[in-house]
């Protein structure tokens, strides 16, 4: 069975993603669809880019994934399907894909994009307003019946590229950014393994706080106390064991996090 | 594959939508179930009939529609089935599907009403307070699985309806109300292009202000300013660029919203 | 098709959901996947417990429920599977399924314990953080194709297990507590049938409220009125007609509820 996620910043109040399942089913029926999130904050298309990054490649090979974050619907931005390793990504060109693509071309993996321009593959009537519906749906279900990009749309170059916020180094260290809080107030940097690796100890500033060295699991410290530690995505996380530390500090995307290293090399 | 829609008033919280698919899944075990939404706010029957009919059209003939919102759950209210244009619709007799019924006979299609009265196709312990899982389900997996309404229930021909509010002449333009206000505070209207057709500008008055002229994308204007177009359900809309419409001006679904034409024949 | 659920408190914005599905469908393709619900409250394992009570066993046999609600993610709390007449439920031991087996135990069904111990039935790599995805997501899938629990753990028989607590004798009547409170605020207490039976009538005690009598639905009483009835469950609930009792009297889970019995037996 093809497989489709679909990641927007709808919301689940207005029924908006259902009608791209239906729509999606009236052109491939035997789809099946998994919601990523449609809590992307609305119109944050950065937001978006990273939880396409951190969610998509844990779907099989031949996923088809719409994302919809798209404040310019309507206007010239271009409707986009792209082939990742074996992924495939369909929704506006504005950067939302962008950290996707960047990551599979700094592994060496070529990705192919298209702007989807023949309008038999779209709903018979394209409404300014909601895209999602009326061309990245029956696309994406097209594609799932196993109709050929090439034959949706026509090659192209230079998709919208995001800036991604690089940690800086600082001193000996590193001064990065808080980069999402997620439901459980666990704070998550763009420091990560490969800046941390080759130090023995950390000392890590965040808020005003300083914590001492990075913890392995939740257990390691008491409940209530701001802790350090590498998390499911080789990332720098910061956590209030049992509780949840965005809340107790009032931290944000964007906020400064800096990491010093102790002993050994620089970090 | 049989395809099931779900409609509700019930969150996400407690597990309710949940325990309906596992109920639908003993009876019809192959049965694909897409959720519209269960955020209809509590027992609002005519913001659910607003939903049903702006979303049940885009999913495949066939498809079963089950919807509860159904402040008198275990009451004398009916419980409902009807086919409607190829759709199946299932739940309580309470105008929740009459806004579907009247936009497909005012279509000239003929609707089949039945009262669901076939206990042997209902779980064996109906309780009082949720139908949803004792009676909708089950009957939706049953269809599902081939079996017809005439066999489940008694055909009728008076179920519930609802008021449905429609704008109304003010001078040489219109009078209407907010309908609905979406996630990101886009507001709809009674309005539509049965109204506008045939003028070449409006004036828009809404919460005290005034716009001028409706615009085709939301590039026409600048980030953070008030327009109308018509959206996505051949509808006036009103919303801010690139903002929320409904939290800047306080505008909540029942608000006035009034229109005037400026050139040609009357609005 | 394999039938799977998924309980957690993880939200729905962060996409940590989305991506268990994905790690599902990579190892079996044809799942089949309903939510319960992800809005159980952070770490807060007894009300998971309840919740995966009240809703698994409306599936279908056979069916696997994956629970997370995980505080000791990463430490040394194990791994579990169990299956339980016919279901088969996946997650940490840290009772979060113990009044599932409570429940069974008391109908004189066997349950079967595993210690999840075999890594070839994980992701590759696990993180401390996200066993979701790394361990439970892998072992559900891998169950749904056929694989046996014997070949993926080791059998053990002291699940962990949680205080259930009991409604109490209080003079001739019972005093309960409040155990869930659900999107319309009515209030679900741990007094049930089983202390009601082979009475005539009752008078309810809470929040400083006293309820003469149950209702048999909700239309035997005005709306805007607190009614007490047999719920779903075979519980006691506590209702505002058309209302929401829990804001309107500021009702939490744990608070006190007290029946008194006025006719026949005591309560």
């Amino acid at each position: 069975m093809p497989t489709i996620s679909i990641l927007t910043d709808f919301g689940l109040r207005d029924g908006y993603v259902g009608v791209m399942k239906g729509v999606i089913w009236k052109i491939c029926p035997d789809a099946q669809i998994a919601d990523i999130t449609h809590y992307i904050p609305p119109q944050n298309i950065h937001q978006g880019a990273i939880a396409l990054l951190r969610t998509t490649r844990y779907f099989p090979k031949g996923t088809i994934h719409i994302a919809v974050v798209d404040p310019g619907v309507g206007t010239h931005r271009k409707p986009l399907a792209a082939e990742v390793d074996g992924h495939f990504y369909i929704g506006p060109d504005n950067g939302l894909f962008s950290l996707v693509f960047a990551d599979a071309e700094a592994r060496g993996v070529t990705c192919r994009f298209f702007i989807l321009d023949k309008p038999e593959y779209w709903l018979p009537v394209v409404s300014r307003v909601f895209h999602g519906r009326d061309i990245f749906a029956p696309a994406a279900a097209h594609l799932a019946n196993g109709v050929l990009l090439e034959k949706m749309g026509t090659p192209f170059t230079d998709p919208a590229r995001l800036a991604n916020p690089e940690p800086r180094r600082l001193g000996s260290g590193w001064l990065g950014e808080v980069v999402t809080i997620d439901n459980f107030g666990n704070i998550a940097t763009n420091i990560g393994s490969k800046q941390l690796q080759g130090r023995d100890s950390y000392i890590v500033k965040i808020a005003g706080q300083t914590i001492n060295g990075l913890i392995q699991t939740f257990e390691d410290r008491p409940a209530g106390e701001l802790a350090a530690m590498i998390g499911t995505d080789e990332d720098l996380i910061v956590a209030v064991v049992k509780g949840n530390a965005a809340e107790k500090f009032n931290i944000k995307p964007g906020d400064l996090v800096e990491v010093q290293g102790t002993v050994g090399d620089p970090v």
